[in-house]
């Protein structure tokens, strides 16, 4: 059965590491022309904020993918699905952000932060049916998953949709503010959890 | 020879998730314009269509092939390169579903969809050979194969070229009724096999 | 010391199946004009000419790399490098691969099918230092291994440049000769070794 | 545990053999002209040069990669941040590669240069930050591991960003030179320990 698991992830990891490392064909080699290449480099700035923004939100849905996988031990043909689904949205990304990298600026760039929050909106949503279908009744988790570690590993990923909904409203507000959200949630996930845990005054 | 076929799953995982993730290339960004990017982006509805139904096929022959080698155990070097010539089928798929993408709507769709379903067609033919080769006298499976379930898997898969052929036939009829099928065949096995049976009126 | 050759193995397959799967993005999808798409297709025959033959080669090299790497089972700095070396020139065939399907039918094909080849020629040489190095003395293989086995795999692999030499002077005087004697070999390196061994009247 | 620092690898792997590979990408076939095609690849010489110089420091990072994790055993959640900070910089270099191919022998090669040593400067800040954080107080390292060998890896380590800053500092007095010590540096790592020692008249 570990088997089984094992080849999923290897496939998925298969898959954020092609879709994260595809985002950087989306920044430009600014053609050689009259205007010096530092001026070029520094006009498509919105290409290398998109970059670094998408490459924070790939990198951590793989750690959740990840910390997901260390409990789900057994495999199904539902499963199987799911994950799938989660990976066409994850493949999605790339296309996303390079809307928002060449739109930002431009009089359409609500719709491509809509666009852009609303393609994580959907992906958070696909971890949460992918993680309530294999932890409800315990159904693919190891036999002595430990209950506590995942019901709060169930609640911490039910913010996930409400976090990318926030941004996705604010986007219709507000574009800059909610860019700024994004990378508020980008750092605020890179943190080690204990100095977020001060941040916010939860504990871990 | 276990380690073999571990390193041919490995291979064939890289080459599924490249071939699944460089779908995403062929969704262009428009170019910015008077047009409005929503009616820019609603209008490339082909890309979309054919990236979601590319990237179920490809997933499904990804858990086909996850499938087969659950119960491939042994290796030679028949074996590699039936499953090469299988890979090369997959490698094709992002090439079809561009021209699938760039065609659809326009006098030259019907060809688009005959080479479409032709690949899946030669796709399918080729897991049939593979999987014949490896279990008839159970010449690479485990030595306690369970009969019944090998001679199940090599029912099912009679199956998929026949599909696959149905459609193509039919684009030759009408390309919408093709596509349609496609789409249905999509769904289907994303089904969860008891959905999928009770739909049918089968037994799993 | 095992852990280190899976590594090494897990990120060659990388790049073979990314090197590979890239082959398919040469494969250009013909503009929408006034010729049909059938007619468009047909004419870049020398793209999917090249693109089954490249997918053939590199395709064989894994096939040869794994193979190779079922007897190596120790790992130091030079063999790394070497490694390295060897991925570098097959990371070079989708350029070789992409100037060879454009320029074939062009005055310049001659010097294409040289590219072509020369390439091939080098990785061909650089996994027989690969494999010497490995092999002397037993350098980096199982204690146990069979030295039977050993000198048979070194002889072989001594043919490996030989014959790609020989596409590579062929194309100094004809080029269809030469691709031609490329596609034989492909066929012939995907031939099951009983079936080759009856063709050319060796024993395996 | 275990499992959890080869999942990490995995996808590390994967995400250096795209890189890597997607450096190819970068050397464009030329367009059919009047101009023969030996003569059209000779000129884009930078393509070549920066693609080599770019996979040589793509591998020697992987190889420096493979190196730290065969000390690191345990995972935690700053590692995970710091090795995506570390891929997020290895991403990047397609990119640098890319800048650095197209506008050397222009009068803005300096500044491609300052920003493909820049990059190389911080990936190799990052593999020290990642190395310390893990290495300190033995963290994450396994119970017996060696420390002689571990502070040896520590001081090595020290020298990566030095050498990185000296090719950035080099670039403002002379291309060319910073250059050479770029190319000088990819053959010195590549060189097999024992060779390096003699060259410099150290000891392993």
């Amino acid at each position: 059965m570990d088997k089984e698991t094992a080849r999923i992830e290897a496939f998925s990891d298969g898959v954020f590491a092609v879709a994260i490392t595809l985002l950087v064909l989306e920044i430009k080699v600014p053609a050689i022309s009259d205007t010096a290449l530092a001026t070029a480099l520094v006009r498509q700035w919105t290409s290398y904020f998109a970059f670094v923004i998408s490459f924070a939100f790939i990198g951590i849905m793989w750690m959740n993918h990840h910390r997901l996988f260390n409990h789900i031990r057994r495999s199904d043909d539902t499963l199987l699905v799911l994950n799938l689904l989660l990976l066409l949205g994850v493949t999605v990304v790339p296309f996303s952000n390079a809307v928002l990298a060449s739109y930002l600026g431009t009089r359409d760039q609500r719709f491509a932060a809509l666009l852009y929050n609303g393609t994580y909106f959907v992906i958070a949503i696909l971890f949460n049916i992918l993680w309530r279908y294999s932890a409800s009744n315990h159904r693919l988790l190891a036999k002595d998953a430990d209950k506590a570690a995942v019901d709060k590993l169930t609640k911490q990923y039910a913010f996930g949709p409400a976090l990318y909904l926030a941004c996705f409203v604010l986007a219709w507000i507000s574009v800059p503010a909610s860019l700024f959200l994004n990378t508020i949630l980008a750092i605020f996930f890179a943190l080690p959890p204990r100095i977020a845990a001060k941040v916010t005054g939860t504990h871990a």
